[in-house]
C-alpha cells in the first residue's frame, strides 16, 4: 500500500506527516515537494520534484494506491500572480486527476480545497448547500478544481476536494496567506512580543489546528465508503478576543494584542457566520472541539520549542 | 474596429455573420473557424485554423476591439471525450482570457456559455441567484470557464460569459447536442415526415431562435455599459406539445409526431422550470416574445428553403 503526498514538505504536508508516524499509519509513504525535506521519518520516501517539470506526475503517481494534494500556491501569492496560481492551483490538479482517470489501478485522491471557494459575502448559516462564489484568483482556481473533481468522481474516480478552514499555528513567516495573523497570534503571546491585528476584537473565523487537519486527510485516505466528492470540512468559529484570551491563559502570558482592523481583511477573513457540515460531521470528521483543545493542539505544533 | 468571431462557421456563428449582414454592423469583422467557410459576405476576413494550434490565438485576436467567442465542443460529444471537451472548452477560453489580460487594447471578449451549468436538478423558478451545479462535463468546463470570466473581469477585462438556451432550429443532422430533438421537429413537421421525441408532450425547455441569439451577441458586443460577467439570456419556457401545434399551423402540415420518452433525456432536458433574468432583461436583451414569433423566427433560418 503505497501513498503519495504532494507538498510534503509544506505546513499542513509536515502535521500530516507527523500524524502518520504518531498513529502508524500503514503501508508505504513517498514525500514528495519541490523543496528539499529537511527531515523524513524513517522508511518515508522523497521525491523533491517540480510538479509541472516533465515525468514528475509520472514519477510521483507510480504505484500509488492513495494520493493527498496539498501542494498549493497560497492566497495572497496567488492573487499576485494568477497565471502562477493558474498553473498550480488548477492545471496541476486537473492532470491528476486526468492521469488517475486513466490508471488501470483504483487510487483514492483526496485534495486540498478551502474556504476561499465561498468568498465574503456569505449567508447565514453556511452549510453544505452554500454555493461557492469565490472572489480571489485563489478561491476561483479552488471551485474550478472542484468542478473538475466532481465530474472525474460522478465518471468514477475515487476523489475528494475537501475545503480546510483557516489553519493554526502556521510557522512564524509563512507567507502568502493572508489570514496569517490568526497564526502570528500564538506567536506574539507565546513570547510576549507586541503584535497589532488587521481585525477587530470581535473578528469571527474558522479555524482548525493543523494537527486536527492532518488526522482528517488521514480520515479521508482510510474511510471505507467513498466520500462525496467536496466537503466542507468542520471547524470551531472562534471570536479573535476569544482566541487571544485562551493563549494567554495557556501560555500563562499577557497578551499585548492591539485591534486595528483593515476593512477588507475584516470583510475577507473576519465575519464568518455559523458554520454546520452535516455530510462531514456524518462521515466522523471532527474539528477540535472546543476553543482549549484548538489552543493546546496549535501551541503544541512545531514551533512549540521555541515557545517553551 | 475590428469584431472577430470564433466557430463563425458553426450554426450559431452563421446566424450572427447574417445579422451582421442584416444589421449593417458596423467595422471589419475577421471570421474563425476549424472547418473552411462555405461562403463569406463581401468585406469579411476569415480565418481557418485549430485554435489550439501554435500562433492561432495570435493571428485571431491581432488587431482585434471585439471577439465573440463561439468556438464549442456541443455537449453529447463532450460527454463522450471529456479531455477534447477540456482543450476547446475550458483551455482555450482560458488562453483567450488571458491573452486579452495581457494585451494593451482594450477589448470586449463576449463568451457563449450555456443554461447546461444548471444541471438538472433546478429550482423553481431559476434566477440570477441560482448557483450552478452542472451534472455534464460540457456543463462543467462552461461553469469553470464563466469563474475563470469572472475573476478576468474582476481584474479590469471587459468580458462577459452569456448563458445561451436551446437554440432552434439546428440544421438536420447537426450532431452534438442531446437537446437537438427540439431542432429535429421543425424539420419533420415542414417535411411531414414522422417523428418520435424522446421527451413526453409535456416537457418544457428554454428556447431561443437562433436569429434572436445572434441579435443578443450583438447587443452584448455593442452594449456601452460593461455588462455583468455572468449573464443568462432570456428564453420562452416552450411546452413540446405546443411548439408542435405552433409549427403545424406555421407550415400547414399535420404533425406526424410520437413521444416516446427517455427518462434520462426527460429529466436532462424536458423539466425546466419558470426562468426569470432580470439582469439580462434590465440590461436589454430579449428572447422572441411570443411562440409564434420564435417559430417564424426558427421556421426562416438557413433550412426554409429546403421545407418552402
Amino acid at each position: 500500500l503505497l501513498t503519495v503526498v504532494t507538498g510534503a514538505a509544506g505546513f499542513v504536508g509536515q502535521a500530516l506527516v507527523r500524524r502518520m508516524v504518531e498513529t502508524g499509519y500503514a503501508g508505504q509513504v513517498r514525500l514528495v515537494d519541490r523543496i528539499a525535506f529537511g527531515s523524513c521519518p524513517a522508511g518515508f520516501e522523497t521525491l523533491v520534484a517540480e510538479l509541472d517539470a516533465p515525468g514528475s506526475v509520472e514519477a510521483l503517481l507510480a504505484g500509488a494506491d492513495r494520493v493527498v494534494h496539498l501542494a498549493a500556491l497560497p492566497g495572497g501569492a496567488a492573487e499576485r500572480d494568477p497565471l502562477a496560481s493558474r498553473r498550480v492551483n488548477l492545471d496541476f490538479p486537473l492532470m491528476l486527476l486526468e492521469r488517475l482517470a486513466a490508471a488501470p489501478r483504483r487510487v483514492r485522491l483526496v485534495l486540498a480545497s478551502s474556504i476561499a471557494v465561498f468568498g465574503a459575502s456569505l449567508p447565514q448559516p453556511v452549510d453544505d448547500e452554500t454555493p461557492s462564489s469565490p472572489d480571489t484568483s485563489y478561491g476561483v482556481h479552488k471551485a474550478m478544481t472542484e468542478l473538475a473533481v466532481a465530474d472525474a468522481a460522478r465518471r468514477g474516480l475515487n476523489a475528494v476536494a475537501m475545503r480546510l478552514p483557516g489553519i493554526v499555528a502556521r510557522p512564524r513567516g509563512d507567507i502568502g496567506f493572508k489570514s496569517g495573523f490568526a497564526s502570528d497570534l500564538f506567536w506574539a503571546i507565546g513570547t510576549g512580543e507586541r503584535l497589532t491585528l488587521p481585525v477587530s476584537a470581535e473578528a469571527t473565523m474558522w479555524l482548525i489546528s493543523a494537527r486536527c487537519a492532518a488526522d482528517n486527510l488521514l480520515h479521508a485516505l482510510t474511510l471505507s465508503e467513498a466520500p462525496p466528492p467536496v466537503l466542507t470540512l468542520p471547524a470551531l468559529r472562534v471570536k479573535i478576543v476569544d482566541l487571544v484570551a485562551e493563549a494567554a491563559r495557556a501560555t500563562g502570558n499577557a497578551p499585548r494584542i492591539r485591534y486595528d482592523p483593515e476593512p477588507a481583511i475584516e470583510a475577507a477573513f473576519g465575519r464568518l457566520p455559523e458554520l454546520r457540515t452535516p455530510a462531514a460531521d456524518a462521515l466522523g470528521f471532527r474539528h477540535d472541539g472546543s476553543l482549549e483543545a484548538l489552543v493546546q493542539s496549535a501551541l503544541q505544533s512545531h514551533f512549540a520549542k521555541e515557545i517553551a
